[in-house]
């Protein structure tokens, strides 16, 4: 398993007139999660896709247990529980300063050749620096 | 069962890089969807929260079948299979202009009130105008 | 003078804590304005890019008069002073249903080549649409 | 004059087709910019708002000088020129990793009641941790 845990702060642009922040925004946050963790590996995304690799967002599922509002400091746990084949699964988990669970989610994408659209497997480099996680 | 149909345009902020509408945009997609839905019912979403309840999402789910593009007209399909009780189910289809189908969603929600944040049950004007399509 | 007008309904991620639209997001509203002043004229930005065309903003001034809420259907006038040359400058005026003025903006914009980002003069069909407007 | 500088990673959703950061997204740069800067003088823009005070913005300005794309990591420089009165107007620079400048921009945002919407004064202990720097 391989986990990763960043910080994101709230926005006053990320909330809505419920007061909470609007649940259309934790795709992003899931983004930003996945986005670090793969940076603390040493791969950034962005070289991923210079390499000419896609990495859309094929499932995506969310449960909102406590809401989050303006300035809170939320902590994103990212977690891969298994190796990526032709796609790659992860959970979030995202919690606020007071460590109460607030969001978990799963997104799962595949890779795609940025040419000609078609599906591919997991680049090597990215395999390679997962694998010692689940040995 | 409760069906309704509404369209909506893709804007240019709505894309990314890749080229397609990003996956973070289809939970407002939904709301516009699900907004439409009781506006036809004579229910205004607004008039829900001035009467004192709020419906937050609690659940999300969305399955990406093909990409959505800029300035794509697309069809929403908002569907209820059940009466609301202290929760809401919403299914959606969403459909480009060929009618290929580019994305499924469930969306729930719950009420509560706007001033404790306690849950109650669906209020009963709404239930009363969806009662006639489960009969 | 050139003048369109088209209509937005404002969504509840639109929305923020205070209870009004969001001041960041006028600027895709302007958006929308542009793209269907230049779809009534039978020109689809959409294609403007597949030409070979890009657009960016270079600057937007937006004077925020009156704030929006949720569900308000909003009336946005596009307005062209001067026919396009290296740039095209648009103004906005956003109204809501009881006919105040809520927003101006400002949005200007030049033309590059999408391969070498070098800029260009306004696509001749554009200048050919808008011509008669300004006789 | 005062002067604050954070920084901001641009995040995937922030991008357009265009492979651009969208012009819409600085103006919650600006906000994280101005929430920072007043954060680093030991105010919580949400405790401003406990305390009863809303800052809604009147007037933006943006110029959009060069691009800034996925991941990039920006530098917001928030500055004031000029002590608040019944308004307050900050300026800011965008800069990229390589020091350019890719944006200006200006925000004016007035101070009124939370409960009755009417001007009031920039609340004293604003004013008192941004006097020295006016001294």
């Amino acid at each position: 398993m391989f986990t990763h845990t960043t910080t994101i702060r709230i926005r006053y642009a990320d909330t809505d007139q419920m007061g909470f922040v609007h649940h259309g925004n934790y795709a992003t946050m899931y983004e930003t999660g996945r986005v670090e963790a793969l940076r603390s590996l040493g791969i950034a995304y962005k070289d991923v896709e210079l390499a000419g690799i896609l990495m859309p967002v094929i499932d995506m599922q969310s449960k909102y247990l406590k809401p989050a509002r303006f300035d809170d400091l939320l902590t994103i746990e990212t977690i891969l529980k298994e190796l990526p084949t032709s796609h790659i699964q992860f959970h979030f988990e995202v919690l606020n300063e007071l460590g109460e669970l607030l969001n978990t989610g799963e997104v799962k994408l595949v890779f795609i050749n940025k040419k000609n659209h078609r599906p591919v497997r997991c680049p090597g480099p990215l395999l390679e620096k997962l694998r010692p996680f689940f040995a």
